[in-house]
């Protein structure tokens, strides 16, 4: 991730304001994150700070003005309660550069607000997202959605070639479309997914968590994560103590179902080894030994290996 | 509506900042407005200005920096069109303390966010909103669900010296039941609607334009309208070029139906006598001349009056 | 539009229930409408009917059951006068097939629930949107984001060959990526617009309408329009008294906003000459005679003229 | 909770419906269930079932009908991994008669369509929720915002006593401003919050699921919850494979967070004796053996209670 300190981007003026203020924020207020070959994400406004979140639960309590030493005992409470609204005090607005296919997957949390570049109105932009020969990777085995490890450079270079062609030939053919005067509306319509976009997109924080939580996840595609975490740089500086909260109660958090819980009394002593606790789960979820793995039972043996359940 | 200039709050210090600030709503920062005899509404943060919509709305056209003197105009033209996201980036928080009746019609509007007093948590509010004599109003003859005119002073003070009597009472059997040790949440089950709750009340403008549009109309209630009108004061002066687009191409504006464009075809020529008026309309609505006047001829002659189509 | 009544899909059994059903509703279930060269609208679910609506408007009013020939006039009125809630209580699911592009806005409302074809998770549809010579559309002259007259079909005819090409050329890349091994999530990223996607879609019937009143609209691109219209027809037979308050009160109503009244009140006297109309436009928006016509005064003018305010 | 099979409510026709029907929801139609002393719940509508969930997540797999024996498992997988949007395709209306206190607390949920009974347009509903002497609670002392054991009968009866009192001034005084003509919209403002309301109540499943996990726990207020546990035995019989997958990742689940898990990973061996497990939980949060107990050591010490982490 490169700061673009010096992105040529004019400042806007310094003014005083009433208002609460948060240094992580203002040192981040238009300074671009570079992400993937052409994109960016940059924050432009912010609303709140950490006191906000703490200032709006209180109200709820009734209570005056507490020491600012309680406020991170306070907003680690309301997150491990699931006391959501507090959070919604706070917004941020980011200027994001990125490419359609990863949008379409940003545009489904439909709690934010977004003003996106049009294609009707002006040229599309010219850009698109390139791979470079090492990073195409190998669809996983384990996981119908995902990616796996890189493949070969060699494969990789052919790929990229054939990507290079077919991304000129599609900005060759819209170049056309538009100088033969056809509608931008309609010239558009065989873009590649990677061609860049650009837009506002303003969210309060409770449900940015909730869209971090999601996409940095390593479940997530990665090019959606690059934007992710790129985000996630700025909350830990704009709001430390509710980043810190989420981070606990909420990221590195793990769930245990009622089944499991059932699991672990079942078994009563931990670690137990590793074919004990396979047998207590397949019993437990009727999945007889010689078949193959159910998938929740798989789910839970992973989980408990994290968790140390299992003796190594 | 009073100022309370010196309401005993102590502003927080001036900062310095790289966001957008209006100097309209920097004024009015902390400064709350007096509503009912013990309500008020007060600005406590802001997102955005006037010239934040317009650059959300230039995003789109993928248009660089414009001159200001460009922003009424391409904000009239996004309200007329009803391009509301551009709006959706500007955002208001209100502290508000208001009677729980006319809360109970605020919160019914589901894009803002909310954190309110806790009767569970605290003692509830120990105030009341008290009418005075002179301002119980009649039951609308016209509209079932209105206000007519003020009954007399003297009905007035025997219905303000009951509402007095049940207010202590109610207060009294609340305190009671606290000191006997009922729980908080089981104890305000009796306090009247007339209790005053707090709450912090977040909502981004295109919202807050819905409401107000709603809330300051005539129909609404008296009490939620003198709170609408309150918030009113605030936005005009943080957001002028907004404000001044909603009142013209909202507030201000009329509708007209399909049918009510196709009588004005019909009649061609403007003005006309109200009885030329009448017949036209009931005829078009198959309202014969000897029946009671449906509800959509009289609204629809009220409206022709108001634009002049009626001769005097 | 073509039905397909005989698609080959299969008619579940058909149930008792007690609840509301609509026969317009229950005719175009599982009937899918043609829209565009492969894609299609179809019902799959539904909830409510204009009985409902009515009903739910009553409980706000505390009446017991009317007769079913007031809940027209009951409708309309809720129409007429926004309140929106009671339309609410009716939903409708459609699975559709749209290509991508359009997709890209209809998604854009935010108040719907959606599950989408994911092409992490399967290989891509094989269908891309094709464009017939003759319906190449030249770029709009006086709306810098529509589309004008059609292009010449010699013109069109090369058009339509580079597309095929490029659409071609776009799929053999990503089966070649497939076929490499690549991940789906990585081989789909220069997949064009065109290409069809397939999803549930769920939304109220407010909320359908207002998605029906943007993307019916003359300016809303012809693609997403083609779809609005399908859908239309199947609210028109299902919801069929909503649908007339709709058309009316909303779909064929137009604003008269506060300047706009103000100049019919200073005419005074309709129709007027198209130079007068002009001369008092101009002046009441500050548009001096010798300038080009202001944005505003030239929608007014057209307004008016089709109103017929203005003599022929 | 008694079921009013015979509450003199005129079922509608039987028809006939090409949509999906649950036979568990077909049962619970118009069947009333008390709540409280005088409130109810009703289901009056429903859209979809355990099979449309599947279904819904099978378009975004692009996968073709499956045996509905896999239902329940992938419906498992779908709440599992909070996949929350095929849950969303089904609806429920409920019709519900409640106090406004608790009201309150309901309206909270934002994503749900609401029509109430408007105390505007007419009389205020002329039943207040009673308390049996045996009924009044204590105020908790481990909890500030809930309630503990049962005050005695000695003390309820007179509680009791005061609060039907109360009760009956506060509707004379109703009465008698509307009788003295005072507009219904402001006669209500003294009517105490014990007031019963009735309202229309629609909401998707996905959301419905987040109302019960929120309103069925032990924390809930005990009136808000009576209506959870209602609501709930609707949905078991109406979704049973959803409810089942609801109960156990969701209602059941326990979360460890990322501190918990570390102090799992610390210890290392279960079950450890309640001194060791505090020793090891204050050392981990700095909170030193001789200071009272931090909150958040509290909570995970009950939690590996539960857990059976401690030797008994």
């Amino acid at each position: 991730m490169v700061l673009n300190a010096n992105s040529g981007i004019q400042l806007p003026p310094i003014s005083e304001t009433l208002r609460r203020t948060t240094p992580g924020a203002e040192m981040w207020l238009y300074k671009p994150i570079s992400c993937l070959d052409d994109g960016h994400v940059m924050l432009v406004e912010y609303m709140g700070s950490d006191e906000s979140i703490a200032q709006a639960a209180r109200v709820s309590y009734g209570a005056g003005t507490k020491k600012v030493s309680e406020d991170q005992a306070l907003i680690n409470y309301l997150m491990r309660h699931r006391h959501t609204t507090p959070f919604e005090m706070c917004e941020m607005v980011f200027r994001v550069r990125v490419p359609m296919d990863a949008w379409r997957q940003w545009i489904r949390h439909r709690t934010a607000s977004v003003n996106e570049y049009s294609t009707r109105y002006s040229v599309a932009i010219d850009s698109a997202q390139k791979t470079d020969p090492k990073q195409w990777r190998s669809q996983a085995t384990d996981n119908k959605q995902g990616s796996g490890d890189y493949l070969s450079e060699e494969l990789g270079t052919k790929l990229s070639e054939a990507e290079a062609q077919l991304q000129h030939a599609a900005r060759d053919i819209y170049e056309e479309r538009v100088n033969s005067g056809v509608a931008r509306e309609q010239a558009r319509k065989d873009l590649p997914l990677s061609t860049y976009t650009e837009a506002y997109w303003k969210i309060d924080l409770h449900n940015l968590f909730h869209f971090l939580g999601l996409r940095m996840d390593s479940h997530a595609q990665y090019e959606i994560r690059v934007y992710a975490n790129a985000i996630a740089e700025v909350v830990k500086d704009a709001f430390p103590m509710a980043w810190q909260a989420f981070e606990n109660y909420h990221l590195n958090a793990t769930y245990l179902s009622g089944s499991e819980q059932e699991i672990v009394r079942i078994i009563g002593s931990f670690p137990v080894t590793a074919a004990k606790l396979e047998e207590e789960a397949r019993k437990f979820f009727n999945n007889p030994p010689d078949k193959k793995m159910a998938r929740e039972v798989e789910e839970l043996i992973k989980k408990f290996h994290q968790l140390n359940f299992v003796a190594k």
